[in-house]
């Protein structure tokens, strides 16, 4: 195999994540390398805890960007709160539900299985049943914006019940962050984690986490030791805390930290509030015009979120050969279903730097001529 | 706290890594992201594999890079490799061996240490005693290239000990891969670990490793699951696999791959053996400077790793005022002592990028203002 450089395409990213960089994130990344434990890197991991708090709004002074991408945050999370027999309540309305329970199992835990519909948000009041009759649990664990359906739920509701009962949370705020509101302390989520590629429109490859002193307290009354070496927060704590000396644990991705850094500023300039009413607008823009298209919405809408669009592929359409259109003639990528929903839907992400008008026109246009 | 956009200094990088990253890379880095399914991003991650197998002179299909830092890498060896009630034997002369003892407790196996001095090498024949008291050891665990002290094992000898005992080898190669010989078929090693961030001069965050069949027959026959989900390999394989449809299972870091597909072109264009030559030469060099300044190496010359130079903190000479002075006024960065070496010893990086005439020639002279 002769290999040459790699040139990528500039593709328009309207699929599930990674969504469209901005040139000023890919402008930070670049920046020339520096040592992990330098005292100016330092003081710029203290800059992206305060801009994570904001974004997350909170003031947990555990919040930090995991060093790996979303699905290792879900497991700092998991692995981190619970402990070899313990039992944890699981809402499953999709693809990452269902990757909840499989991190709670591996961690020699008890899943208890809420059911929903995928499309449809988790129903508080089955939630409220399970909580009743398994008084054991410690945890709740459901999915904020549900990736795979493009439904949302509501954490508020969810976490007051969990309150009620005793538990800690742990919420899947992936696709959330950034692109509806999501108030950690507000709603008094206890663990919460996200990726760097969707709202916040930074490369992949970083999860921001932040928990709770509920959650923190939680940690440290541990009786085993966590599962993961690499995913311990008490050793990770050492090295993003700001209190005196930073103790080594790994070297941390450098050059996507400054991204983070760039894309979270971005969204501090923006301001959070504006940013939520830029995705519901261009939501609406989209909806509109893939209404005038004839194709239809899965999620009702009340609970759909806008960054994320789920629709009906329409009958007698070809996915595969349309997506393929799409991005060989157009550079326009969307994202096939997942799970249940493979072959069914398509998924139409309006996700951060993404979601501005000329994307919408652009997808609008190019799914009316393949479609003809 | 008001937040500006970061821009870091253009430091020199002779610390234990992450080492210079040459502009192609950062070039590469930055590039736009495209879909992480998108076929063009496939392809390229096809060649990376194909330039992985070149680096680490191996036809072993499994050859990936792990979406996260060195630290993951090891954990991925170690929880697809052991299970809960294993013996494992494990060669503990510096810090990452011990790291490598955290890994098998966490699994829930017995680590059978066997010591060597901070500074020497593995002891083939200590070695071997302990593959002989402990025949129910499965797996020989020993890092190739010690980053806390310099210390080169000789991996050629250790892994011919444990298939003698019919065991698995597991090693740590983060500082040797493109610093100095790895022959992971030659000298059939089974699971092998390195980091993007040292003589391949790629950003940090990403592990290279590779599997030999025997090991993927080792995970295949496991009777429990991995404990980590986002480590389990038979799940990342579906995703690295070139054969047929990729399935989905996490968002992979798509700008760090395109760096490092960059970094091993250039590796692959110098040619292995030159790289490994200018590595040696260079040491030479450096070692020629520091000893007309005085200065002594903590590890002996059969085993030194030309990479990584651990050098006698001279006496009378405070440690962290130093470094300081290195990084405040010429923007040099050299590293600390680690674990037992702390305070005493630095560890002056010459690794990939870092590894050229003009940058010993800065670390001689600045070292010889400073020290006065």
């Amino acid at each position: 195999m002769t290999i040459s450089r790699f040139i990528p395409p500039q593709r328009t990213l309207m699929g599930p994540g990674p969504s469209d960089v901005s040139p000023r994130v890919l402008q930070a990344l670049s920046q020339p390398t520096i040592g992990h434990l330098d005292p100016l890197f330092v003081g710029m991991m203290d800059e992206v805890k305060a801009l994570l708090q904001y974004a997350f709004q909170t003031e947990n002074p555990f919040t930090i960007a995991v060093s790996a991408p979303g699905s290792a945050g879900m497991e700092a999370c998991f692995v981190n709160l619970i402990e070899a027999g313990d039992t944890v309540i699981v809402c499953r309305n999709g693809v990452f539900g269902d990757r909840m329970r499989e991190n709670v199992e591996r961690c020699g835990a008890t899943a208890v299985m809420v059911d929903d519909e995928w499309g449809k948000p988790v129903d508080p009041a089955k939630v409220e049943q399970a909580l009743r009759d398994n008084p054991q649990a410690s945890v709740l664990a459901f999915v904020h914006a549900e990736t795979s359906t493009g439904a949302l739920s509501d954490a508020k509701a969810l976490s007051a019940l969990a309150k009620e009962h005793d538990c800690l949370t742990i919420v899947d705020a992936v696709t959330s962050l950034g692109g509806v509101p999501l108030l950690v302390d507000e709603w008094q989520l206890d663990a919460v984690y996200s990726g760097s590629q969707k709202c916040l429109s930074c490369v992949p490859g970083l999860s921001p986490v932040t928990f709770s002193p509920r959650a923190v307290e939680k940690m440290q009354k541990r009786e085993q030791k966590v599962q993961s070496w690499f995913l311990d927060q008490s050793l990770v704590l050492g090295y993003w805390s700001g209190e005196g000396k930073r103790s080594y644990h790994h070297t941390a991705p450098v050059n996507s930290l400054y991204a983070l850094h760039e894309s979270l500023l971005m969204l501090q300039q923006e301001g959070l509030e504006n940013a939520w009413q830029r995705h519901h607008d261009m939501h609406e823009l989209l909806k509109s015009e893939l209404e005038a298209l004839g194709i239809a919405f899965l999620v009702e809408a009340p609970y759909r979120l806008p960054q994320l669009n789920a629709v009906a592929i329409p009958d007698g359409v070809d996915d595969a050969s349309v997506r393929s259109r799409l991005l060989n003639e157009y550079n326009l990528e969307i994202g096939a279903g997942l799970g249940a929903l493979a072959g069914k839907a398509w998924r139409i992400g309006l996700m951060g730097h993404t979601a501005r008008k000329e994307n919408i026109a652009l997808c609008a246009k190019a799914l009316k001529d393949v479609l003809g």
